[in-house]
C-alpha cells in the first residue's frame, strides 16, 4: 500500500528534546534540567479566574480573534512595557501558545522559496515550521564569543534577493543571550534597508536579568515590519494552557486570522479568560518568580565558575549554556554519558542547531535543591573526566 | 512597502459563515438560529474535572500526543462504539479540536497538487486547508434528491490518478444528512480499489437520529487507510475546550504528532483532563442532549411541512437545510431579507459550497422557545413573499 506521506514532513527530524527524554522516562532517581517549562503552578488568582468562568458555563467559542477584553489587554501590556500601541481589533491575535502563532505567521508570508534567515541555536520549531510552509531556512551560526548576539555582519552576509522574514528570538531558547537597544538598532536598520520582515519571539520577555526587555518593534519603522510572538506559559508559568498571540501589521494578522480559523477555531476559552486576569494582575507574582530564576542562575554560574567550566553569562530566559568542548566528547555523547553515569538530564545543545554542538543547555526552572544536588553530581562527573584526561 | 503574503491564502474567502453574522452583531432581537455549536454548558462532572485539574496544579505541557489516560479512554470509546481497535500508543493524537485535526491530517499526507476529493455542502474548513497544503480540491455537488449522501457513481467521476484523499463528514454539517451502512460499503470498496485514504471527519456521530452512527473505519481493510477525526465539542458541549482527535494508521499519525509537536506542542492540559471524565461518564449527558435535539428536530420538520417547504429529513448533526429555490432568490439573499424583515439569523446555503445555493442552514442547538418564536417569523415572512409572488 502506498501511504500518502507529505515529503517535507517525512524529512523533518522530530524534536531532538524529546528524543532524549524518552530515555530519561526510562530511568530511577534522574534530576531532570532538560524540559523548557517553569516549575512554578500557575499563581493561583490566575487559575481561579479559569475555574470561574467555568463555573459561569463559559464553555463556548469566542471570536476567532479571542475575547475583545484579552486582546484590549494585550494592547495595555505592550503599551505599558515596549511604549507601542497595537489596536485591538486588527492587529492582535490570540493564538494556541506560541508556537501556533509561529506556525501560522510562517504560513501567512511565506511563498515556495522564500528564504527565512533564523539564527542558531534556536528553539527548535522555527525550521521545520518554515519548511512546512514551503520556504527555504538560511542558518546563521551564532557565536558564542559574540554571546551568542546576531551581529550586522552575520545578518548582511545571510540576506539574499530571495530573503523574506528573519526569525529574532531573544531573551533565547536555548541560550539565554539577549539583544539590548543598540544591538537591535543596528539589525532594524538592516531590516529596513533590505525590506525584511521580522518575526520577533519574544516569548520570554518577562525573564530578563539585566534592565528590562526590548522588543524590535518598538523601534522607529519597525512595528510595520514585525510580527511580535509572546504568550503566558513563560511569563505566568502556563504552558498548560496553551495560550499566546500575535501583534503585527493589520494586513498579516487578517491573514492569519484567516488560517486561525479554518484550522483552529478560536484559543481555548477557559485559558483567554484566565489570561485577562493574568495580564490585569500578574505583575507581582511574574516578578517573584523572576527573582527566584535569576537566584538560581547566579547560583549555576558561580558554580561553573568553581568548576572552571566555560559559560558565557546569560541575562535571559531560564537556561545556561556552558561550553563542553574540552572534555572532547559530542554534546549528544556528554549528555548521554552525564545521564548514564550520573543519573542528571539536560539537552545537547546539538539539538537546536549545528552551533549549538559543544554546548549544553542547563535549563534553571528547577528548585535550588534539585539544581544543587545536580550540581554535586555535574562536578563528579567533570572531575572523572579531567582525571582521565590527564 | 512591499508586504509578504501568501498568494494561496490571500485568494481565500474568510467562511461566510462569520461574515454573515457580522451582520447580526450589528441587530437587536435577533433570534439566531446560526451557529454550529450546542446551546448547552458543557455537563457539570465535565467542568468539575476541569477544575479539579486546575486546582491540582495541572498547569503543565503533557506529552505530545496527549495524556496517556485520554488515549487509552479514546481507544476504548471507539472499541464500544464502534467495534474499531487502536493502539493509544501510536494511532492516536490529541488535538486542538477537530480543525487541528483536519489541517494537519492533510498536511500530513498531501504533497503539491495531490488531489482531495471534497463532497458539498461541506463544513468551511475542508477546502482551506486542502489548498493550504498544497493539494487541489475536486468538488463534487451532492444532490438533495440523495438526501446528500455520497453515490458511488459521484465518486467515480471524481477520481483521477492524482486523487489522494477522499474528505467523507458524515452526519453532515451543513445538510443533517448521514450515511449508512449499505451507502458506506459502495464508498469503501472503490476507495479500496483505487487506493485512495479517506479523512473521516465524524465530530457529530454521537448527534444521530435514526439507528447508531457508522464510521467507514469500522468497515474491512478501511481502518488502514482512514483518519478518523472526533472529538467533544458536539457531542459533550465543549466547543470553548478545544479538544479533538485523529485515530488513524500509525505512519499517519507519527507525521502528524511531528507537524504537532512544532505547531502547537500538546492540547490545552485542563481539557484533556476533563475529556477524560466525559470519556468515562458521559454518555448519560450526550443522550440526554441528543433526545432534546431530536425533539427540536422533529418540530422543525413539522413545521416545514406545514408551511410546504421543501425539506429532506436529516437524521444526524444538528441542521436542518430547506430548499428555497421556489421563491426565485439567491440563498443569501433570501437569507439577508429574513434577517432585516424578521430578525431572523440563519447560514445560506452557498457558505458551503455552490451545491448548498437555494438552500439555508438551520441550527436547532436552540431553545425549543426561540425555535418557536423563530418558525412564528419564518412563517410571516414566507407568506408575504408567496403573496408577492401570486
Amino acid at each position: 500500500m502506498n501511504i500518502p506521506l507529505n515529503e517535507t514532513i517525512l524529512n523533518i527530524k522530530p524534536s531532538g528534546i524529546r528524543k532524549f527524554f524518552d530515555l530519561v522516562s526510562e530511568m530511577d532517581n534522574v534530576i531532570s534540567l532538560g524540559v523548557g517549562e517553569p516549575d512554578f503552578d500557575t499563581p493561583w488568582h490566575i487559575r481561579d479566574e479559569g475555574i470561574y468562568a467555568l463555573e459561569r458555563g463559559k464553555t463556548f467559542y469566542t471570536s476567532n480573534s479571542g475575547l475583545k477584553e484579552l486582546r484590549q489587554e494585550i494592547c495595555n501590556y505592550q503599551k505599558r512595557t515596549q511604549g507601542i500601541e497595537y489596536n485591538p481589533l486588527n492587529e492582535v491575535l490570540v493564538t494556541v501558545g506560541g508556537s501556533e502563532a509561529i506556525d501560522i505567521g510562517l504560513r501567512t508570508m511565506l511563498n515556495a522559496g522564500d528564504e527565512v534567515i533564523i539564527p542558531q541555536p534556536a528553539y527548535v520549531s522555527y525550521e521545520p515550521c518554515t519548511l512546512l510552509a514551503g520556504g527555504k531556512s538560511v542558518i546563521i551560526n551564532l557565536k558564542s564569543e559574540n554571546d551568542f548576539r546576531l551581529t550586522p555582519n552575520e545578518l548582511l552576509n545571510a540576506i539574499t534577493s530571495k530573503t523574506k522574514v528573519l526569525i529574532l528570538a531573544y531573551p533565547n531558547n536555548p541560550t539565554g543571550a539577549i539583544m539590548e537597544k543598540e544591538d537591535l538598532e543596528k539589525i532594524a536598520q538592516i531590516c529596513i534597508n533590505k525590506n525584511i520582515y521580522v518575526m520577533s519571539d519574544e516569548i520570554y520577555s518577562a525573564l530578563t536579568y539585566k534592565g528590562e526587555h526590548i522588543s524590535i518593534a518598538s523601534l522607529p519603522q519597525m512595528k510595520e515590519r514585525t510580527i511580535l510572538i509572546n504568550g503566558f506559559s513563560k511569563a505566568y508559568a502556563m504552558t498548560g494552557w496553551r495560550l499566546g498571540y500575535a501583534c503585527g501589521p493589520s494586513d498579516i494578522i487578517k491573514q492569519m486570522t484567516k488560517i486561525h480559523q479554518f484550522a483552529i477555531m478560536c484559543a481555548p476559552t477557559t485559558s483567554q479568560y484566565a489570561a485577562i486576569e493574568a495580564l490585569k494582575n500578574g505583575d507581582e507574582d511574574v516578578k517573584t518568580m523572576r527573582e527566584a530564576y535569576n537566584q538560581r542562575r547566579r547560583f549555576l554560574m558561580n558554580s561553573f565558575k568553581e568548576m572552571n567550566i566555560k559559560c558565557f553569562e546569560p541575562y535571559g530566559a531560564f537556561y545556561v549554556f556552558p561550553c563542553i568542548k574540552e572534555f572532547g566528547f559530542s554534546s549528544e555523547e556528554f549528555a548521554t554519558k552525564l545521564l548514564e553515569e550520573e543519573h542528571v538530564a539536560v539537552v545537547p545543545g546539538s539539538a537546536f542547531g549545528q552551533s549549538g554542538e559543544g554546548f549544553l543547555r542547563i535549563s534553571y526552572a528547577y528548585s535550588i535543591e534539585n539544581l544543587k544536588e545536580a550540581i554535586i553530581r555535574l562536578k563528579r562527573f567533570i572531575e572523572k573526566l579531567r582525571n582521565l584526561q590527564r
